[in-house]
């Protein structure tokens, strides 16, 4: 392992600068003006695929942004590793937010900022670059890989679950990788072994065919803005509980074992409030901050839009008012089921003074697993090898659709090893990662392919 | 008469060929961007009444837009008239929904399209053209006239007030005539006596510092949207009753006879409402349609925005939200104690777990008055004359801050002549102004001019 160390370290400033140039690329899958950007990210990334020492790479079409394969199989009877990760971002806005332009990559105090630094393309090439520093020096990888680079985990992974479907037999493997979480806390490693689902809605609320003059028609007409307030007030009641009918049905309770574990987490809930800089904390009663934040569903708007929303007044009513409504589900909640759920309940509140329209955008199931499988073990002393620390298990508050998915396929154990940290800015504006991080684990990663070679997968 | 309304007829073309010069300029009094355009409107309107034939037509500073002045003061011993109109214009968001171009009038069956044809640069324009045709054809006017017209009045005639107070001695008149008010209905003149007045606010919502992931934190922080749209839910209630306590307070009831007056109107209500294109009619129980509409105060919002509102999923909590939100208010209601009110319960309701900052953007006060001055009279004559049809007396739910406050200064009969059409679309796109009231209405307003001539202001 030495002359592989010997090589990350020594290529430490190039990793950097391959990693900067594919930032640069707008990749966001939401919007339609990016789709030959994302397309372009896919191409980069397939050349880095290539210059690691992987084969066959290409770029795999699905119905919306394209899926990028590569692998290296030759090393018969050794375990096979799928990789993942993803190479589309979220959309920048608010723009004026960001200390320096989110495509244009800068590096402060040791940390780049840019769109998808952490939020997966820094991850994605943690596993990249460790790959390559294997097939360089040892001319060969300790097991065999397939990497997988997805174009929509940003929406949902729409058409994900279909591309898996049609390539189980390509994506066959003893254990699945992903890196797209983030660690517990700076220094701290950090094995992920749950995950939550979402449900992503629309909710437009129609009234008058235009916007009115609320001086002559104010008083008679249901104004669609404050319609939509309302019906947003109601799904959730004064201590922060959902009142959609069944929402909690199928939450899986916190075992009394799962709550110890947790509140013996080195975590700091005062700290991470922190992070918020919002005046005080808010959440469900019961429950601790983690609780809150992994084990428990939530709903969130996440945009509101109507009538004039320039500068100075307009004095109308609205013919229209949208809202954007995502519920984060922990498992068993059924994504599809709570969508229904949500769209029945929105009817039945709705009066008959306005039309109302629910959209199902997006739904990802969430993710839940033991880490008694012996490549946790591996995982573990990987870790422990690149930070020094042994790690820690964690569950997470975000959605990654193909974790959930790819377990239900293959049935294999899926460790999600993240290398972010929770105040990098996924989503948000200025984000960032810790280029410390990003040489760990690639150093990590390193070790973690040698580590599993060893795993006795037909025991696990 | 006989010339004057010859030559009225005569330049029927002309009068909308100019018309349609001014509405070309993008007046928008609320947009900083716009500033240049009220800038130059103010100086075609000057122009325009030097052509009309008015004295000392100048621009008059304030500390906002300015304020267009010309008299014509050589009718001694006769009445003095101050004629009020405003040059400015509403937004004109949604762009997209206008047939043609807001700034690019278009005449398509009769009427002339664009924004400010009715609201107010027609209106403005048919006293201009009366006064015109007078001057041309007699050399003088049956009585003095003193034109006033504002630049601020879409946004609250800010420095109105102000003006009024420093310009006293100037704009003291016998009589005021207001043309910025539409009429009943298709072919029925109208006469209005009474405005209701305006508290436009905002209000902001401000949780984290920045957008936040929502897997990252959801569940631990307040959402500034779901938290503003909690607050607009909680300020009406089901029955459409505003709940600010003491807003209803100084509320002037409607007298049993005014409701008789109202219901005798020719007014239909279906019609009215289908207007709007609205599923179904809303409003406070209790009241018609045109009580709900003049006599009523209402509570809208005007304009909601928050997070992600562009295409596609961003899953996060947005770290502001901001609502605009007027009430519509009637006599003897007090807009700044009204917006104190608004305020105070607004603090109230907020939740510790955010901040909330709410501003006042601008008030105007309502206006109620006796129609038993002579000068109704003459106005009812004048109507008969330009329409064939004598005149109703209506109010309207529309605010015209300048109407209260001139009131309130000069104790003088303000009388409200509108010749705009309830369908016109004033502050909503594809604003119009139909062009056989627009000529009927110059005709009517020379007419005016004469009958004034004879009122005894000293027995009134």
């Amino acid at each position: 392992m030495e002359k592989i160390i010997g090589y990350i370290n020594a290529h430490r400033q190039r990793y950097i600068d391959e990693l900067i140039d594919i930032v640069k690329i707008p990749s966001i899958s939401s919007s339609r003006e990016h789709r030959p950007y994302v397309q372009r990210c896919a191409e980069v990334l397939k050349d880095q695929m290539l210059r690691a020492g992987l084969r066959r790479a290409q770029i795999m079409p699905t119905p919306g942004h394209p899926v990028v394969y590569g692998e290296w199989l030759e090393a018969p009877g050794k375990p096979t590793v799928l990789i993942y990760g993803h190479y589309d971002v979220q959309p920048v806005e608010p723009l004026d937010a960001w200390i320096t332009p989110p495509f244009e990559p800068d590096i402060r105090q040791g940390e780049l900022y840019g769109r998808g630094t952490v939020d997966d393309k820094g991850q994605l090439y943690i596993h990249l670059k460790a790959v390559e520093a294997w097939l360089k020096n040892e001319g060969r990888l300790p097991v065999n890989v397939k990497f997988i680079a997805e174009g929509e985990e940003e929406i949902g992974s729409l058409h994900l679950e279909e591309f898996l479907r049609q390539h189980k037999d390509l994506l066959q493997a003893d254990v699945v990788i992903i890196s797209d979480t983030p660690m517990l806390d700076r220094g701290i490693p950090s094995i992920c072994y749950g995950l939550r689902g979402l449900t992503y809605m629309e909710i437009e609320v129609q009234g008058p065919t235009t916007d009115l003059h609320s001086g002559s028609f104010g008083g008679i007409v249901a104004n669609p803005a404050n319609v939509l307030c309302e019906i947003i007030a109601r799904l959730k009641d004064e201590r922060g509980r959902v009142t959609i009918p069944g929402f909690y049905d199928k939450v899986v309770p916190l075992s009394e074992q799962e709550r110890q574990n947790l509140a013996r987490l080195p975590f700091d809930e005062q700290a991470y409030f922190q992070l918020t800089g919002a005046p005080a904390p808010f959440g469900e009663e019961g429950f601790t901050m983690l609780e809150r934040l992994w084990a428990r569903p939530t709903l969130d708007v996440n945009g509101l839009i109507s009538g004039h929303t320039g500068e100075g007044e307009k004095t109308i009513i609205p013919a229209r008012a949208l809202a954007k409504v995502s519920m984060r589900l922990v498992p068993d909640q059924d994504p599809d089921e709570i969508a229904r759920l949500f769209e029945d309940y929105v009817r039945h509140i709705a009066p008959p003074t306005v039309r109302v329209t629910v959209r199902k955008c997006s739904t990802g199931v969430g993710f839940l697993a033991s880490y008694e499988h012996p490549a946790f073990q591996a995982a573990i002393r990987a870790l422990e090898k690149g930070f020094g620390r042994r790690a820690v298990f964690i569950r997470e508050g975000g959605s990654i659709p193909f974790v959930g998915t790819i377990y239900g396929i293959l049935q294999r154990p899926c460790i999600l090893l993240g290398f972010g940290l929770p105040d990098e800015n996924s989503h948000a504006p200025n984000e960032k990662l810790n280029l410390e991080n990003y040489h760990r684990g690639i150093i990590s990663c390193a070790y973690l392919y040698q580590k599993l070679a060893d795993v006795d997968f037909e025991l696990g």
